[in-house]
């Protein structure tokens, strides 16, 4: 193998690939990026098994030569030091030649680096996904659907089913769902395509959270396949593979309650900052807690009370209160992770007493909601 | 004591006074903060009994209010809820409060914190200085030579005195030294006024780290104060106390070789980079380590190998090199430490043989030095 390339795409692509790649793993060649050099350019790998990342990086783009193949082939070069390799030659362009004996030489400027290689036939295969059914989102929706869901999987691997986020397509829509069983985010997206089929699967939070690192801002599609064990989310020049998580997750439909005794609505920022001072002398304790009550001229009372440091009262004026009376206890750190996951300057709380789920939605949209469960104190 | 008080001047000195607070301290006084308010306006006072900061806040600045003195008084807080409470306040004006009890309420809009304060009278006394001999320099100036020495003093307890720098004022020159044993780092610099005295001192690293934190960036000057066992430096409305290292300094002149057997000048940046680049592989080896050698055509090789990783070979063209032909290896992090610190587009490197101490200067500038014991391995 043998090709010249852009420092600057090739970077890029090795860093795309460093997200699936971990030092922890058992296998050892997937401690190592798999670079394929064919007629059409190059492809890296990075993989830890559970999530394998493929960037191609073509001959050309916008009429611009970015890899000259001088003789196709492949390798797998030690990740770690390949990536900071990479990140701080000294020209724009690299050559990369492999030996016989899977010594690499990479060249830059007057710098030469000479790599022990590993056998790219040994690095491990990605899985074989048939396209029959593709749907299709906008890689900002879909960046937004990540944001909103993923903060409220268990991190506990006591029920590993929950460490993944339930998505669900029915009727050309998708739900999201996420709960540890204390909290429930929930994100909702119509979907464009007609006839994108039925799906009830489980992805794994950290992948998300990778593959949400990895695509830019914009608007262009990611096409999703979902089959039995794996989902594969395509961009341009990235292939995304997800293991699923296997077993049912639970049916939270009847988590959420669909009356309300108290609903309150207030300003979105105000309510965080009010939230995140109560909680600060509340840290100490044991979990966080601050306690939230409705008091006279339509305002509310946040306060929290450690008593070898002090007190804390945040008062907080609503735009309505509407229903009963309500004393509630509940935990800073989610009220804070559920209000920073809401869009909308307006957001609406509705109890069904101090003992019940609450449901916090933006005001005037239903594609979203947070739910989080009280804690007894008062 | 109450007063009213603006929070950004407030979280810029509670941040200041904060450098010198610890969580590690045998003295529980120590983890608040002391705040004293009188006619003149608000101090607060951070320490952990090696470094103080004073910090004042006057009641006008620019003809500008920032604190309303409603009645004098003192009090010590917490330091960590204080400075996280003044830091998420939601109005800029804050009032502050100690009720009999040492119970402090401080207000900003509808928020409402209780403290459990601490009695001030209980809170150390900041060491007496008199201020008999003062020397100044420049703010700019003064971070500029603890940037510059500060990184080589010893990490270690085994030679408690090497953890600090030397400074040395003698004939209105202020000489900086540090040293690990391994690497020396010395700077000079002219004192303006006459009769500055002579001193000898060694000022824990830590305490000079700190204090440029904590400095602005400005051409005004800083007054020292320096005592048997405590150098005091004043600037605008601050006071850093920090104690002295006991002990005498190494002699470290004689380690200084004032003759040369090979000279190289070669741009900073590209050597910075190469050598940079060649440890990249070396720093799995025990320490870090890159062979350096001149080689023809006025050219300089920096390699290194980790058999089990692969080699790096980088060709660096010098502007010249003068006398002998030269193979010596170090540390590649002592020299990069050196050349980020040293200031200047090109440097001279001054070796007497492969054994021996080498030096690193900038070209034409007898200010500063940094000097590196090599490593046997050629």
């Amino acid at each position: 193998m043998r090709f010249i390339i852009q420092r600057d795409s090739l970077l890029q692509s090795v860093q795309d690939v460093m997200k699936a790649v971990t030092s922890r793993t058992t296998i050892p060649i997937l401690t190592g990026i798999k670079i394929v050099a064919n007629e059409e350019g190059v492809t890296l790998t990075g993989s830890d098994s559970d999530i394998s990342i493929e960037s191609f990086i073509p001959k050309e783009e916008a009429g611009d030569e970015i890899v000259e193949i001088k003789q196709p082939g492949s390798i797998v070069l030690q990740a770690r030091f390949f990536s900071e390799i990479v990140k701080k030659l000294p020209t724009d362009s690299v050559e990369i030649e492999v030996h016989n004996n899977l010594q690499t030489v990479i060249r830059s400027g007057k710098s030469e680096f000479n790599l022990n290689g590993l056998d790219a036939e040994e690095y491990p295969h990605l899985p074989q996904i048939s396209e029959e059914h593709v749907f299709k989102i906008p890689t900002d929706l879909l960046k937004g659907l990540i944001r909103q869901t993923v903060f409220s999987v268990s991190t506990s691997e006591t029920r590993p089913i929950l460490t993944g986020v339930n998505w669900k397509v029915e009727n050309n829509e998708l739900i999201c769902i996420a709960t540890d069983s204390h909290r429930l985010a929930l994100r909702k997206a119509k979907l464009e395509a007609d006839n994108t089929g039925s799906y009830n699967v489980v992805i794994p939070g950290k992948s998300l959270t990778e593959l949400s690192k990895i695509l830019d801002d914009s608007s262009e599609s990611v096409d999703i396949v979902i089959t039995e064990n794996q989902v594969l989310f395509k961009a341009k020049h990235l292939l995304f593979f997800s293991r699923l998580l296997e077993g049912n997750y639970p049916d939270t439909g009847r988590l959420i309650p669909s009356e309300s005794k108290t609903d309150v609505v207030v300003n979105t920022k105000e309510f965080l900052h009010a939230i995140d001072r109560a909680s600060l002398l509340a840290r100490e304790g044991r979990n966080n807690v601050v306690k939230f009550s409705t008091i006279e001229g339509g305002a509310i009372e946040v306060s929290s009370n450690t008593p070898e440091i002090g007190t804390v009262v945040e008062e907080i004026q609503s735009q309505s209160i509407d229903g009963e009376e309500l004393k509630i206890s509940f935990s800073a750190k989610y009220m804070m992770d559920a209000l920073k996951a809401l869009e909308g300057t307006e957001i609406q709380i509705s109890f069904t007493g101090a003992m019940r789920p609450f449901v916090i939605r933006p005001l005037h949209d239903d594609s979203i909601l947070q739910l989080i469960l009280p804690v007894r104190t008062y």
